[in-house]
């Protein structure tokens, strides 16, 4: 993971509130320029109801973006790889899956486009490229995943997650339950916060749960950070331990990939399933992506020869099987070693386009840099909001004539920054969310909001600046003071 | 089904064999038009390995290409309508989810998407909207079709289906049967063609198999046309035999969607899958579709509420649930009622953009009319081919110093169009192969090749001609006749 040693301690420095320093905080940020590698949309934009761009007023301020933990934004590179994509389809027909093109390593033929994705996509995760395939989409991604690492027996069959987890993960795991015949109201362990005030999971809760029910547990589910509170699990400790017990561990990267550091060979863990349209920047609902430990992926010939298995089981299809004799239709299944023998179709060359257009942009740095940049970036809202707190606060007080001496909002995501990514969760006092947002989006700012009080606010580090953070904390602490006059 | 009785008897006409008459056939079809909604690769285009436009020559003649059912071509309007995605997306970001354009009703948000292309998908595969789904892939849903619909029992737990089946399809049962810890040997059984020389499967076989295991068979598993002969199964009638023994019955629609005016509502088939792909027209790979009857699609809310079930047992994720409470996150599962419920994640709007503009260009005739001109035209690709038969024929029969007075090809599609669709598969006398297809590429033919002695040639309604059929066919036989002296 990446280092906190660096991270300033904005407290201690009084002209960390001005505008003047979140400027210098950008003009020495060594990824400032990967900004304009994304079209970043104005506050024009947004508000038309059009796409057109005639008449539009070229001067319109940029909104301030802060909802890449939602849909990331669109590199630019995305449309021409796209139009080439295109131009490829048009001018060679079914010849594109074969054919190598002269003018672009980026343009590789389709038959060949999965590993490409994978290749790139690999160090994103903290993979050797055979341990992942970009595939599919992340609930499908986790049923084929589950209907190979949870097996379960009448002497284990419970599978542990949390209590508010992202409803689909919820959904899936349910009903892979009621699959095997399993009653749902003893084999789902739902990991609960311990009061709603502080939704987080400390890690303490989940591994004494985890030993609780260590003889009957088949599978761990959990989410490497959390959707709704941004808390970043402790991924290697949570896995060693459940490993310790014979419980096999699988992770829903849906807000981690793209966001932290993660390194899930090297971690053990034994499944990842994540999306490519939040941080990954590969547009609304784009193919996903899939990781299996190497441990997992091995293809024995000999035993599979012998029609003994060699193989882990899995649900299959024809693109998970071995290239080489794919279209000899033998109907013999001879999985690709790796995490490419658990695809079942061949993927759309379109969509992959576009995560590999997203992925070229990730590949003009590292994910450990961009770690150390986000936890500056996130640290440097929390300090700003904490300050905002305590404006409005005592803006508060001294109107005594009022009850609103309560605080205008909380941060419900853990202050240490090894346990959160990109994003801060705000919970607003009550009532005030529909107004605040109001105000936000009249000032062209983009967050995601969880009814009925909390606001997700995710600067992200390749395009999002200490400005727009800045920007965004000002907005935000004149929309709770008007929204206070309001209430 | 289309009517065939308008086929012209093309052998009775003398002049049925001249180019000027395949030209007539053209100026009298009444779906010509539709060929300019296609952008046809030029020979130049196929045969270079670039994509760039620069020095291209403009005047290369168009290609013929009779591969649709293998790789559609690209409609001209796709590319606008993804442009429009792209600008919605960059224009937008996450708002593209819910808002509302003026512009086009070709738009929709993103929320909506997926039901604006089942709505427009429905009528191609004869169903009501609520039966189809456009999501996933052919075999990932393949598999979710089949964890709701194959719920093996010790007295019924076999799978029927064809010996020669597309691969992903053998892989995707194989593995079911397994998962269920059956045995594979006696749960799947395969049906074989009489023999190699007749690798179509007579209806009669297909309910006799049926019939001999219909006590203890759990589901049918056949495509509407198959891959490699071409033969298009009487899906109504195989269906209601299968259903009269108690057995669920599925169809792989890969080649049958966009090619014949299959009835699926009508005909009570419980489930199918299809690619979009082929006949669809939406690019390599593109989202794919999935059809429940409206009976298996109902949701009781009453059983529901009282926790006890309420709707068919089905692997489940958020993208099928009810709409309205989507996003409330409560993590109390309600489907959407029909094929919808069936969705597990959140689609991919740039592949479902695709779907869209080719869907446009199917909603500019009916499937009965592109029905009734693909009898035609493939009527005389047949008759062609059979001319082109016998001449060589008699070409090598002067040549007495020669053993290959053998036919020169054979067509194993039915000669019934009721039985066929748009292509006819072609077996070549052996070693001939790879000799025809050189010639037929360096004559800018596209056509498949199943090694190691089958062509498929489907000349699809919406943008081949009867001249492209005429032109095939000439360079067909002269190619033949060019391997033959090669022999
Ligand atoms: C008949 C048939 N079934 C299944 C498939 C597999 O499709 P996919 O790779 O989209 O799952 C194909 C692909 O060509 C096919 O032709
Ligand atoms: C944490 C998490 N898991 C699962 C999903 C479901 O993703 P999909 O619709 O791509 O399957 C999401 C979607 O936002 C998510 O945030």
């Amino acid at each position: 993971m990446a280092s906190v040693r660096d991270l300033p301690n904005y407290a201690s420095l009084p002209e960390a509130q001005t505008k003047a320093y979140a400027e210098s905080l950008d003009s020495q940020d060594p990824l400032q320029h990967l900004r304009d590698e994304f079209i970043i949309p104005t506050i024009e934009d947004l508000q038309r109801d059009t796409i057109s761009r005639e008449g539009i007023n070229k001067d319109s301020p940029k909104s301030i973006y802060l909802c890449g933990n939602s849909l990331g934004l669109q590199p630019r590179l995305t449309s021409e790889r796209i139009r080439a994509y295109l131009d490829q389809w048009s001018t060679k027909g079914v010849f594109g899956h074969f054919k190598l093109l002269k003018e672009s390593s980026e343009l590789p033929p389709w038959v060949d486009i999965d590993d490409a994705a994978a290749a790139k996509m690999a160090g994103i995760v903290g993979a050797a490229p055979n341990e992942v395939a970009v595939m599919g989409t992340l609930t499908a991604n986790l049923h084929l995943a589950m209907a190979s690492f949870y097996r379960p027996t009448k002497e284990r069959w419970k599978i542990i997650l949390e209590g508010r987890a992202f409803p689909s993960d919820h959904y899936a795991v349910e009903s892979q339950i009621r699959h095997h015949n399993f009653n749902v109201d003893d084999s789902m362990l739902l990991i609960e916060p311990d009061s709603a005030e502080h939704p987080t999971l400390s890690t303490e809760k989940i591994l004494s749960i985890i030993d609780r029910h260590a003889s009957t547990t088949a599978l761990l589910l959990l989410p490497g950070i959390q959707y709704y509170t941004g808390q970043y699990f402790d991924i290697p400790l949570i896995t060693a331990h459940a490993h310790s017990k014979g419980i096999m561990v699988g992770w829903d990267l849906a807000h981690a990939v793209g966001n932290v550091d993660v390194r899930l060979h090297d971690w053990n863990v034994d499944f990842a399933v994540w999306c490519n349209y939040k941080y990954m920047n590969s547009g609304p609902g784009a193919i996903a992506g899939m990781f299996v430990h190497e441990k997992h992926g091995k293809v024995d010939m000999e035993q599979l020869q012998s029609g003994q298995g060699g193989y882990r089981p899995r649900l299959t299809g024809w693109w998970g099987g071995d290239k080489s004799i794919r279209f000899k239709m033998a109907n013999r299944f001879v999985p690709i070693p790796g995490a490419a023998g658990f695809q079942v179709s061949n993927p759309s060359a379109l969509d992959l386009t576009s995560v590999l257009a997203s992925l070229e942009i990730f590949h003009k740095t590292t994910m450990k840099d961009l770690r150390a940049k986000s936890i500056k970036l996130t640290g440097y809202l929390e300090y700003l909001l904490n300050q905002a707190c305590s404006s409005l606060l005592s803006e508060n007080e001294k109107d005594t004539s009022s009850i609103k001496s309560a605080l205008p909002f909380s941060i419900i995501t853990p202050t240490d920054p090894h346990f959160r990514g990109a994003q801060l969760s705000v919970r607003l006092s009550p009532d005030m969310l529909e107004l605040v947002m109001v105000e936000l989006e009249k000032h062209g700012v983009v967050v995601d909001e969880r009814r009925p009080d909390v606001i997700r606010v995710a600067p992200t580090p390749l395009y999002n600046t200490f400005t727009d953070v800045w920007n965004f904390v000002h907005i935000f602490q004149d929309a709770c003071s008007h929204a206070q006059t309001q209430l």
